[in-house]
């Protein structure tokens, strides 16, 4: 299992790294103007290469194919077909991802998943499939490569004797 | 230790159970049209009521009374005066009060935490204080008052057995 | 979708109320010495009767169902069948289960994942079958009808007044 | 603020590297009986040079160091001084550490609450100073320092591609 087999995943259900790399640019933009789109996606690579990060989104992701193929027992394949809006499984995976960066990423994973941006309300609005797991977890995962760049701003700015390589 | 001295906490920071009640119904309404803010109330009473919600806004708060009375050690002390941005204790402890209603109040505080509606804003805004956890405290208590209807209103619409006066 | 379901459920993989119920009172007898199995049984059926709960068990199971079916998409089949000990969702999903009565049961949780009490030994020797979920899964139960149970005998010790049918 | 600070702050509580360190060696040793004691004292450090890790950290021994002045305000200062089993800030706090190695640690953290090892002892037993949180926070940092210990023997097992210098 590496990184790239997981963007390849990602890919196979319609989210590219650069999809997700745009939303953590306009996260991180207002504090940091001179924040590129390669420095994101750099970000979101560096958060997809953490293993639990992997395993996060094997799973969930395995949970939305197998509902979209009516696989999954009773009752859980009918919940998910619906989206059952009570269903907090899918939030509470995505914390999972959230907090490799610690709490910090909390808020703006809460923000994406309410407000649904790019690519995240693609997958909402996508009716031909079922991604009850993939928006909280691209959601988690945009809030982690936010929080990452947050706490290197934090850092360069703080102290250069904090400027880490493994932030 | 009762919900009536927490209430009476809040309003000595300018916080009442009104204003969060009004933010519960902004949350809600769209998914309950019939919903009042009487009901929205009743919900941030009880989760008031919770044993640990009460200890959690008397730490968050102490916190805050100590920090504008400067009382408290350093760094602690220049940390919370410069509401640091990297600083995620207020988002760690607000978790505590997120979860009482399990982490289907997640999304809710981390879309608060962000748009800051209603006397979030408020607090956020007023620089005679300092306010470094009750906001998030706040976002986490309507979170969580919101969550608690949710699940009400899930359960009513899915099968009246489920209606417990305990949910 | 009820507590009955859930409980036969959890009996079709082996696990009885009534041995949950023993974890607890193992757990909590030595903080209340009047405590019988039939409190500890009452306390696990209305962690039972959540509906997040409910959603998280059923979640969980089914993913160790088709791992045993041999069911699950690559890399994830493998994943579970080894049991893989650096896979945590497992453990994050025991964490929706554990929250619904506050941090308090967080200790416990990890305690008895570690110590594997009771049936949640049983299940991990058994090698005919693929528990990856389920033994966190019962710990996150038992840990948060402990912290039910914690949580009513210190708010009846405490106050009269608080001692709510729906603590 | 730097990593050195912290551990100047935690050996003024009363506890040194080498001690966490010892802790992190009797949870990691049975599964790598090629660890040393200077690998886990690396860990710790490396945990402690995080930016949420030294916050929470200075935030929770700040509690402490004011409930032994009694400068807190009520309930709060009651509540700490009878460390009352149902105050679950400490263990919610304990969270923001463990889970800057994900939700692997968790495990071990609510085991050393429980079995209190080493110094966690005794913090426990010194009935000179209040360690209402330093306990919790020791536990988790020892927690967090293991399971980063464990994602890179995994890593190594698993694959040299990513055995990466900042897992």
């Amino acid at each position: 299992m590496d990184t790239q087999s997981v963007i390849e995943l990602l890919e196979s259900r319609g989210v590219t790294v650069r999809e997700v790399a745009s939303i953590v640019l306009r996260l991180q933009q207002p504090y940091n103007a001179s924040l590129t789109l390669a420095d994101c996606e750099e970000s979101v690579r560096h958060v997809l290469g953490k293993r639990e990060v992997q395993y996060t989104l094997h799973t969930g992701i395995a949970l939305d194919i197998m509902a979209e193929r009516k696989q999954l027992p009773e009752p859980l394949q009918s919940i998910l077909e619906r989206d059952e809006s009570l269903y907090g499984v899918d939030e509470t995976l995505a914390l999972g991802i959230t907090s490799v960066y610690g709490m910090i990423g909390l808020t703006s994973f809460g923000y994406l998943d309410k407000e649904k941006i790019g690519i995240i309300r693609k997958l909402n609005e996508d009716h031909r499939r079922i991604h009850v797991f993939l928006d909280d977890l691209v959601a988690g995962l945009a809030a982690a490569a936010s929080a990452r760049i947050a706490h290197r701003g934090g850092e360069s700015a703080g102290s250069a004797k904090l400027r880490r390589p493994d932030a």
